[in-house]
């Protein structure tokens, strides 16, 4: 078996190389034979993991979603829905370096799925993925309000999603991004809302 | 006067050119060569126009914001807090071809925002007229609603510009576009919030 765990390794070693080329020279400078040169290796060896630049893209990608997801389970969730979802939406949103970091390789690689049919189909299954997770936590929260609560969870899921796209959007601004302690309002707010649909 | 008339006209054309050149390749496409072409003159006569790839793109940009602007005086506004702001907000929603078209240029140029500071000071301009707008919008909506409104002003304003630049991105996606109908829904039920915060 270490083999296979060291392959996995390096390739996870290939895609932060990326996303460093990335960070520094956006995606128009990710090429095999740049992140060969940024991870230390010959083009030979790259290409051993990856066949293609598409091939290398695609992992990288999904390698940032990767870390997402892997945040997210270790979250020390309570079972409070109210504080469950916070804790959820702010672990998506750029509110430290790291996360921030993230953000900008994110959203270069979202702006290549707009035109490539590729990267599209990668694109929609973690759009899709993270739609799926709001939906179903809204429908949760949605049976926890009771009968009364007036809201449609497809919608309410969708309008969350933009909202947290957006904020995202906004806190990777060149210059005058988004202030994490804003987006931190901005959720609780949305979240503050929420809760009280019931009330309408 | 006729001859500046006339080099205005031209430059919006040529900027009409620069965006379908944008909407065919990506921006990646869009040199002073291509656009030229595009447009059916000589390098030398665009250069007349724009003396540098820049300020092509700088004023390109800048249009479609003057076509959104454009569109916005002539709403039939109402006098209704409401009904206007829903105007407002669906306008700058890729709801029609014109607008998704529009739309996809926007983000193109959004995206080298992010790494190209001469078009992030025409970023960051646009990004605060917008946000402006929507807060003075927004006060005024909180004066009519009474003192009792608990919400600030300007953290609803970012929540707005941040939800509907996510929905805008979500209704451009290459697959999967969010539809019209549900951007509209989802632009109600906020206002629809915005507006019986009062009851809180």
């Amino acid at each position: 078996m270490p083999k296979i765990v060291d392959h996995e390794q390096r390739k996870i070693e290939l895609a932060h190389a990326a996303w460093r080329v990335i960070q520094r020279e956006g995606l128009e400078g990710v090429t095999v034979r740049s992140v060969a040169t940024e991870a230390g290796i010959s083009l030979g060896s790259l290409r051993h993991y990856f066949d293609s630049q598409s091939a290398l893209l695609s992992y990288s990608m999904n390698q940032v979603s990767e870390r997402v997801r892997g945040r997210v389970e270790a979250l020390p969730f309570t079972g409070d829905p109210r504080q469950d979802m916070q804790q959820l939406l702010e672990e998506m949103l750029p509110m430290d370096e790291e996360r921030y970091q993230e953000t900008k390789v994110w959203f270069a690689f979202y702006a290549k799925t707009m035109v490539d049919p590729e990267l599209s189909r990668l694109g929609d299954e973690l759009h899709n993925e993270l739609y799926s997770n709001l939906y179903e936590s809204l429908q949760k929260i949605k049976r926890g309000l009771g009968q009364s609560a007036p809201w449609d969870p497809e919608a309410e899921a969708r309008r969350l999603h933009a909202l947290l796209d957006g904020l995202a959007m906004h806190g990777i601004r060149l210059t005058q991004p988004l202030e994490a302690n804003m987006m931190r309002k901005i959720v609780h707010r949305h979240l503050d809302e929420m809760f009280r649909m019931n009330d309408a």
